[in-house]
């Protein structure tokens, strides 16, 4: 029970943290952090959990993630559907506080996509679904080839976090215009429920592309690493 | 009495290096380092002086964290004042020296705020009291689960000042809007002397909100991990 | 063969996601990540890959590299050509995958430049031909040493992919400026090929500046060591 | 002898990538990287000549580092002389390669600085003579506590070029706009010479204040570590 909880909250700041900097702070006038401290702070709240909570759940916070694991054979199917429940959760609880916390300030508005992920007109460059579905897919493929890799025996021991971390803020300063970065569905979901409207009619492509991409990053990184037995 | 010495050092270091880049270099005309920039000093003088003196006062460099560490069991009660005092004294010495070498450029006005923290009307992006209260509480809550986590037997060895310190920065990232951000009442108290005014007779609230977080963060990681025993 | 297919996956994400991050967020309106986020993308590639194929293929994702590692003793003459095709290929794929995702936004041209290494009217900064082979051997020349140093018997164990990734960030914040910074024969292929005209006929100097700086490097590491016997 | 050639190189390196970044890329029009990005160019020259040369001479690239050290008993007085001369000949050669460099962009002028350090009407916000000792002198003493902190047989293994490196960035973070950051002789030394005039003639500031710094840094720090026998 204790990884469920776990994982609940390593989702929640991954939400609270990774969109409340795009929400609180990336455009604040004059200093704001921009895209480059959005990136960074998606990647730390994967970073630091890992470290807090690695050894208690194994720290996925992400539903392609768990089930890229799954491909991978580095995770048990029973234990699927509960870490998903609780990353959902997580991230739902995540986007509620950051909403309590945003809604301090007048003039706050959930139109502005409240970080959102979304294609067409509802991505940050516009930017087609086609594209947004290739790069989703390419994106968490990577992701996944990162993390089994340097999870890998073979790795140095205790460096995972930071090159997990590390490469989740990469892959956000490559791809927010094109579909303000999903690879996650439980934080796609979480800001999703609260905007409502297009965002949640956009929601499948950020459930299917990630998860599409996770299984095959699963499947290459097995692939070229199969002559270590 | 080393330990003593070692984090009002250790405090000095976090009121100059983060409320110094943020007063000297966050609005440097054209090239200012901005939140970005503030939010990684802040982290950095955590990491930089953990490395540097964690293995002579364990670092905490932060009442809400000592307070923090007591109630999950890994500090003792009877260091908690003179800790805490440490560190309210390293605080008000490093805003000292921020004053003195601030104070050497012509046109520099303490009313622009010093880098302290505050609601509503010096929130820097207006945010409401509870706004402020639920953003610290649960920063700082979070601050706690990393320390705790990071420095667990079962995480890797020697990554704890990484960990710890870019959860600073990620904080940092999320709130300075909101709060300019504190989760540690010697960094606010140390400021808000020099300013007095508002900055001191809101000082309450960045002493009770980290220590509420702080306590219900260790509560929390002490509830998620107790089937190590 | 995995370690061919290895680096061809590794130089795929260097030239999508430095080169991506170039293209697609750099320039993106008020909260874009700049040279900075360049910089930091470059990076991150070749720190995350290093941890996640390095026990695969040594990480080289570099024509230059392979060939420095060569003149140092520490790679074997008869790999050299199988690893610079695949990251030759590695790197054309990642340009053509960028091409696809960067070309799904109404209005992208490629005479934007796409990302691609030039002198004279086509750096960045109207550097001179002189300028950018001098900046390209030397950078590429110190990006060798920090390698073979890190990578050295004696130097921390399993740190190397940090210096090595950070130390190819900082060649790009020094470098871009001067010729969007190659060090890189395969990186600078990939995107030139796409753009074709002026970025192909410029491409010599990305294989013969990087390549002399690389092999200057290795002479240089052997030399300054060589009390280690 | 080698350890000689290490020190030379890797200060020819911190001058060139820190002073090459702020010159050639702070103010890059639109996408420069700001004072952020110097600050970290600085860090990562250190960081990355940290894990490639620190287990050839000890990778200190700044006289008052060498003399800090010998204060606080950790580098023997033989050495300094030679360490101290290599050190100033590398920043000499790094600033005449990035003279070399900067040169092939029309309508480069030195007189824009070069990235030297100064007081009063030289320093880049105007600060007093008063504060620039102050803080120069500050910063080297706590860069020097993070050195011998960090390098203490008690600190964990093998972090200390990032603690180190880390440390230098969070200095420029806070001090660029007070003195233009020196805390380092050679570093001030090698550009200076280029610039002349002023440069030169402040030049003492940047020699007196970070040696008496540095001599302080290890005082206190043997002080506070003291009951380590």
């Amino acid at each position: 029970m204790n990884k469920y909880i776990a994982e609940l909250i390593g989702t929640f700041w991954l939400v609270l943290g990774g969109c409340g900097s795009a929400v609180l702070a990336a455009a604040f006038p004059e200093v704001g952090i921009g895209l480059v401290g959005v990136s960074l702070a998606f990647g730390l709240t994967v970073l630091t959990m890992a470290f807090a909570i690695g050894h208690i759940s194994g720290c996925h916070l992400n539903p392609a993630v768990s089930i890229g694991l799954c491909a991978g054979g580095r995770f048990p199917v029973k234990d699927l559907l509960p870490y998903i429940i609780s990353q959902v959760i997580g991230g739902l609880l995540g986007a509620g506080v950051l909403y309590l916390i945003a809604s301090g300030k007048a003039g706050f508005d959930l139109s502005a996509g409240f970080a959102s992920n979304g294609y067409g007109d509802h991505s940050p460059g516009q930017y087609s679904l086609v594209a947004v579905v290739i790069c989703e897919i390419v994106m968490t493929m990577m992701f996944l080839i990162i993390i089994l890799g340097a999870t890998d025996d073979r790795a140095p021991k205790g460096f995972a976090p930071i090159a997990i971390g590390l490469g989740l803020t990469l892959i956000h300063l490559i791809s927010i215009p094109v579909s303000n970065t999903s690879v996650n569905p439980a934080r796609s979901t979480g800001v999703a429920v609260f905007v409502g409207d297009w965002a949640v009619s956009q929601l499948w492509v950020f459930w299917l592309a990630p998860i599409v991409g996770a299984v095959l990053g699963a499947l290459i990184y097995n692939f070229i690493q199969k002559d270590k037995a």
